[in-house]
């Protein structure tokens, strides 16, 4: 890597151990003192797309944006602004206004930075692995463009994570880091799993991904996981859990089974005493997870919360 | 009070007679150079949380954050973010998507100060009384917390009352002031009313309550002031006339009579000439309120709602 | 005019060549270097007032006020906010919440600049051509007022094409431009066919206006143009050929038709060779206007869309 070109070109997944080093680092600094590089953003604007809701990911992003003298602009664009055309070559005769390929050209001309959440659709298997909407914001923007969730990964929470898992790792040893599906009653995107397996990974910690039958993710991002059909056994000796619902991958977009056993109590952390438990929020308590635990000090989420600012913080501040 | 002790740690009710004078001084001092303590507030961020819709108070409390530096972040959770579950232990297998001690803990960590609005549900009176979202607010986020009306209490409102009686009272004898109720189409909460009264009898002004019978308030909050059923007799000789719509409150949250003939007019202040009339706005014109009182030289409704940005600025200050 | 004297007092329409030319000069130069008046608005305020939904002109005007220092402040009535009731004297028993006298009247006092957006009904004939929503605005507010799009006008738009106009004429000669009307499926206003034609004919461009018949223009913004009903003929050596869509005026609100074979495409361009073409967007492909052009060299509606930042900053910057 050429000292002089930047780290990054656009932040939609994981790149190398050394940039996911180098990204970590950097967000823990920031968190010391987040107001650094308050004069290194100045005059510059981030344009915060969303074609869904978003609260932490809203407010996180502005926060990080702002601490780096960065404007940040909000467009809700599922109510403010309006249906995106999506596919080449329509006749727009119907429901949508403007085309994503004219939207994404001004908002390239208005903004120095991007950063878009949109999810998939879970009924179009082949569009939404191709990451269609994203990479059309890629394509067409001409600026750098940050993922704040999209529809196959959410690598701002995955490195808010990898940030909380370095922080809480006293020992030199690989933590075993456990990746447990847990029960929901909608049908959840892949992305957090995904993004999460990839990264865990990719940071070279010890991944055992656990879920019932059926609930097997793309193996383009669990490639490398143990997987552990029986979650007791999967749980055992673990230092951080991760606990995740996500919907069918191979009969996609489909929920194949509520079971109850799979929400994780502190009976399944018998055999694994030093645990920490992870979950990206907004949490269904004691459907996907029991109140003992979020409630307890085996808990990170809150640290989870708190790192999605200087995770955004470190990406925005090499992508300037 | 040791000098070295903040104010208040949180707003929002009546504290004392001194804290309330020193908060309406502040005020005073801010609306006459805004932007005097424009560096107080630098790197500070308030989260201003609406669970229920808000103009003035969104765009007010906006203004007196940045004019004190402090940045404000708006966040409308009825609509951009989810449905919060409230229910200590509830399973959440149904609509809401984040249980409070979650959402309150996360803006703890990215706000120095929450400044939040949720109405009450005029259906469950004892919920209400408990005053139970903002409560929560406060007791997981572990920051300061304003009121911007909460289920009980608009006590910015009521500052911003203050500040308005306080500009226009010249003589040195105490102020007559009226709370009259005026008809409406709707079932209206009784926080303005209460917090009106709340902070009227507070700062000793001679405080009378007017209303159709059935429409009495939580003795809680009108303690001392005199209560007249008659109308006429209530306004006579009165300094000060507030007009407000409220539901019953023994008869919880339903609407009695919307009988106009309370609705006030010049006709109703022939005994009292130099009565100035105060409304909290939104105001329905002739229905709470006539045309010619609102547009002529009585009114103070513009005043108030201009008061609303030092209020809110007198009590972020001494939050920060 | 005298020199002390500001060039406008609110900014709804065309006012002369002389201040038109100010206007475009001082938008070059901004945007030769955007930020080189922030200090200019510092301490100031815009509330950006919607009315209707808007992305470009909202993000545009957010951009145009922080280059110059001026914090803007978006206020979106339509869901935000409340319903306005406009009947001076009415009683407000009904859905209405807010008369726009007490709305504007707080606004007033609330911001330094207003930025409103208001269409038109396209049912009220009378009501729209008064432009009544913005001229109560100005009636009430007190302070300056920019049209964001009112009901009858969308002059920001217009200098912003003024502008583009501009930046693409070389040569001496009076460019030859030529609006177009193009097929749509809903019943669109007005504004900006008739703000072009006002300000083409302003600023003394030779305008030539195609459409089928019975989408007669009001003749008070078209008077000095050339009316011509066979497109072909009218788009003969055109220098500039702007595309949009509106519904009928003496049919008020009308559709009444919508011949694909007035789409325009580069078949139709055959006796323009150098045309350029342009659109306010957003802009229904292969409806309004086939790919081939937009995605084509002739297209200066990227521009066109970036100029509208440079358009509302000079406007700011003359009002402040």
């Amino acid at each position: 890597m050429d000292s002089s070109s930047p780290l990054i070109q656009h932040f939609r997944k994981f790149e190398s151990k050394e940039i996911g080093q180098k990204l970590i680092d950097q967000a823990i600094s920031y968190k010391a003192d987040p107001r650094i590089h308050i004069h290194k953003g100045m005059g510059k604007r981030v344009g915060c797309i969303f074609l869904n809701p978003s609260l932490r990911t809203r407010v996180s992003t502005q926060i990080a944006a702002s601490n780096l003298g960065v404007e940040p602009i909000v467009l809700n664009m599922d109510k403010e602004g309006w249906a995106l055309e999506m596919k080449e070559g329509a006749i727009m005769n119907k429901g949508t206004v403007e085309h994503i390929k004219d939207a994404a050209g001004v908002l390239g001309t208005y903004f120095d930075l991007l950063a878009i959440r949109a999810f998939p659709s879970l009924t179009n298997k082949e569009e939404d692995m191709s990451d269609f909407v994203f990479s059309q914001f890629i394509k067409y923007s001409g600026i750098p463009v940050i993922s704040l969730e999209s529809a196959i990964r959410h690598p701002l929470q995955s490195l808010a994570d990898m940030i909380t898992i370095q922080e809480h790792t006293k020992e030199i040893k690989k933590p075993k880091v456990v990746l447990t599906w847990g029960p929901h009653i909608k049908a959840i995107p892949h992305a957090v799993a995904n993004s999460f397996a990839e990264w865990t990974l990719g940071m070279e910690h010890d991944l055992t991904i656990t879920h019932p039958a059926g609930y097997e993710l793309d193996e383009k991002f669990t490639k490398g996981a143990t997987i552990e059909y029986n979650q007791s056994k999967a749980l055992e000796d673990a230092d951080f859990v991760y606990v995740k619902n996500w919907s069918g991958f191979n009969d996609y977009g489909k929920i194949i089974t509520t079971d109850s056993n799979w929400m994780l109590t502190e009976r399944h952390l018998l055999k694994a005493p030093n645990a920490k438990v992870m979950h990206c929020l907004p949490v269904r308590r004691n459907l996907e997870l029991s109140d003992e635990i979020l409630d307890g000090s085996r808990s990170l989420v809150q640290k989870q919360a708190e790192n999605r600012i200087y995770a955004a913080q470190s990406v925005i501040s090499h992508l300037i």
